[in-house]
């Protein structure tokens, strides 16, 4: 089993900078700011998620004395800096866009103030949670618009990366919207609703279609959804239709039928229509297979009869976007803004906090970024989460996650709705942190005449 | 943390068949394999991996205590199945083609045989693990192909999706031919060598650039490498190429530079001119940002004077092919071949093996896919892994595979060593595995004919 809270889910790097920290007795309070530079080209908005297991990190990371030891004997580091470690803990503030919260590119969605052997350390795993989140969540966003109400269950743990994106996938598009997952961990560890039917093998395994549905029907009473593609969808439908009345004798209703494969427009009309002809319209049609949100508004568009849809792999691996450039970087030290001016990488420095701006009619009409601490008109979103280690408030309900988020998805101006919208949202600098980035290139250009 | 060895990384329809087969007392035994349907445009090979981890699932697979109960809260099954549960464990027989073994489309990769109840319930995670480290493994190939013997360094745990995955991803990218990885965990829990220099944080909480190298050095005196970037690549190199006497007189060896940003061929080369103009041939270039296979074979055809890479988000997500189309089909049943008819998913009945035929070079000539038993020339390339749920053998070390691993990347024809190939490797499908077809064919058209 992978030990997922490990404070070695880090790179060397970290490490070996913290020993450079520690000789020095280098440690003042830093500023580090999660954002994403640019979305990418397939989307509008982003969702922020995984704040509550990056906050669950932070909380209980330490070094156990097994970890000490290997870093002993893996001979890069000396004693008394281990030594030094075994005391480390996050002792330091988070603010943070709370989960949910519609964002884009660089706002700060999560500000870490700590000494800076704190803050450095936690930088790899605090990008990869919160980027795996985000992520996911972005991405079911875009299909609940595409569903347009329709029932969305993710069914992607199969081809996730692993079993924390699968588990954490269920999560963010369970936040983002979605109904629910097939995953029964994801039910077990965060409630959230599980939806199951049947694979094709159980059909297999049995001597005929006719009989596999039965039996299932007779096993799993109160959820009969039957699966009707293994040979032949429209047979399947017919085998359904015959079994239906025989099954209502004995009490038991058929949900629905699946159909995982094949053009599921004309599948699902030819379907629908012998679930009709045999009086059988509160059958619902459940769909699956290579789906995303092109896929569901293209069906949702041509009025596919279809009430509910299973999407996999292309949601659990956020497939078009497989990542976000999402970065952790340093913004102020011992009261100073920083900012690094790599070509193509440099970033606004010192704290930030992003004001949103709502029309007569609730809906966003443009963000600010500005200076920690400076006036500004509109609504604030980031906020404090974590003071000296300690929670500011509870967990967060996944509900109150999900209410927040279809909030913010309500009030998504018309062009950010669309798959394929080209309109950027407006995004102003304010002129404090202008000011702000004056300075802090100024005290670079002052350092380095003096000092080189 | 996550409980990653859960029985319940499963979808909730492997629970509601397993009750469905407990109510019949159907429990025959059945043969699931696992293979790939199609290669991603830009795969012409795949890396098998993650074999090991999956073995260790089926090994300790189990309902705990508290998981029966929750599966109890539910609602969903009866008491009687969830005292069965109780007593699941993993009896059965696996197959398998070793880790680092090259394969393509529509090969077996894995064969589970166990009564159907457990051959079923393990589909999720098997998928999930074999699909995770097969698509890194064969991303991570194609990088080493591309480099032609430059140190090649993971470093994308941060935007791995999740922990586990960015673990496995040094894993994978190990065994397929990295020199190591970032991620400090990896090193502890799978023996990877670690690499690290330090991040542009460092450099900023410093006053000069100068005085974080000096620093730094003095700190980590045997793995000095000093990120040159964070203001002017050129510039750094030049402090680099000043400091580097003074250090030597303190018996401290600048290993390497490293460049993160900008043009990197045109940054190596002024770079390497600058230290070789001091007279530091010796310090070595390593360079990272967004780099992939194709990167790597451009700046390498380009004669870049890099000596080494850190290869990220593009490698641990997969970025151009984040999942591959596997699947885990049953294809035997109480000793009959079954197959799937669906639409465009169609699969080979019955249990299969592959040989591979070599030419007189040593070189991959093609490979035949037949029916378990059947005669064939060549190189079978599955082996008994698991007999009644016990290994025949012991962990495979890393080093082995990553040994076997090389030796089929030396075996690849010259048309699969380019990274656009589009000549497909010949995979031919002995006459018994078409009789076989036929006959599933036939029993299923019987079937229904008898019973519908």
């Amino acid at each position: 089993m992978m030990n997922t809270g490990s404070i070695l889910l880090t790179d060397l790097y970290m490490l070996t900078m913290l020993e450079g920290f520690y000789k020095q007795s280098l440690n003042g309070i830093a500023s580090y700011e999660f954002f994403v530079r640019r979305l990418p080209e397939s989307r509008s908005f982003l969702v922020a998620a995984g704040l509550e297991q990056a906050l669950e990190y932070l909380e209980q990371a330490h070094f156990t004395s097994a970890e000490l030891e290997w870093l002993g004997q893996c001979g890069r580091f000396s004693p008394a800096f281990i030594e030094h470690l075994a005391g480390w803990r996050f002792t330091g503030d988070v603010d943070a866009m709370p989960e949910g919260t519609v964002f884009f590119a660089n706002e700060p969605v999560l500000r870490v103030t700590a000494p800076i052997s704190q803050a450095q350390l936690v930088e790899s795993r605090l990008i990869n949670l919160l980027n795996l989140q985000t992520m996911i969540a972005s991405k079911a966003a875009r299909c609940v618009l595409a569903a347009n109400q329709r029932t969305l269950v993710d069914f992607g743990l199969r081809r996730a990366h692993g079993a924390e994106a699968g588990l954490l996938a269920s999560r963010a598009s369970y936040l983002a919207g979605f109904d629910g997952t097939a995953t029964v961990l994801a039910g077990m560890m965060f409630a959230i609703p599980i939806y199951g039917t049947m694979a094709h093998a159980y059909i297999q395994a049995h001597d005929s279609e006719r009989e596999a549905f039965e039996t299932f029907a007779r096993a799993q009473p109160g959820n009969v959804v039957l699966l009707i593609d293994t040979y032949d969808t429209e047979q399947g439908a017919r085998v359904v239709a015959d079994l239906a009345p025989r099954l209502r004798e004995s009490g038991i209703t058929i949900k629905a039928v699946r159909i995982d494969s094949g053009d599921l427009m004309i599948h699902s009309r030819n379907v629908r229509r012998i679930l009709d002809d045999a009086g059988l319209k509160d059958i619902g049609i459940f769909c699956s297979g290579n789906l995303d949100e092109y896929r569901l508004r293209d069906l949702v568009q041509d009025r596919a009869p279809i009430n509910g849809y299973g999407v996999g792999t292309r949601l659990d691996t956020s497939e078009d976007a497989p990542s976000l450039e999402c970065v952790y970087k340093l913004v102020e030290y011992n009261g100073e803004p920083r900012r690094k001016r790599s070509e193509g990488k440099a970033t606004w420095p010192g704290r930030k906090q992003v004001f949103r701006q709502y029309g007569t009619s609730g809906q966003m009409e443009g963000d600010t970024i500005t200076a920690w601490g400076a006036d500004q008109a509109g609504q604030p979103l980031l906020e404090a989460v974590l003071r000296q280690g300690k929670r500011v408030r509870s967990t967060e309900p996944l509900s109150k996650i999900r209410e927040r988020s279809a909030h913010d998805r309500e009030r998504l101006p018309e062009y950010l709705r669309v798959l394929e919208n080209k309109t950027p949202y407006p995004i102003r600098i304010a002129p404090a942190l202008e000011d702000l980035a004056k300075q802090a290139d100024e005290a670079i250009s002052r350092r380095r005449e003096f000092l080189e």
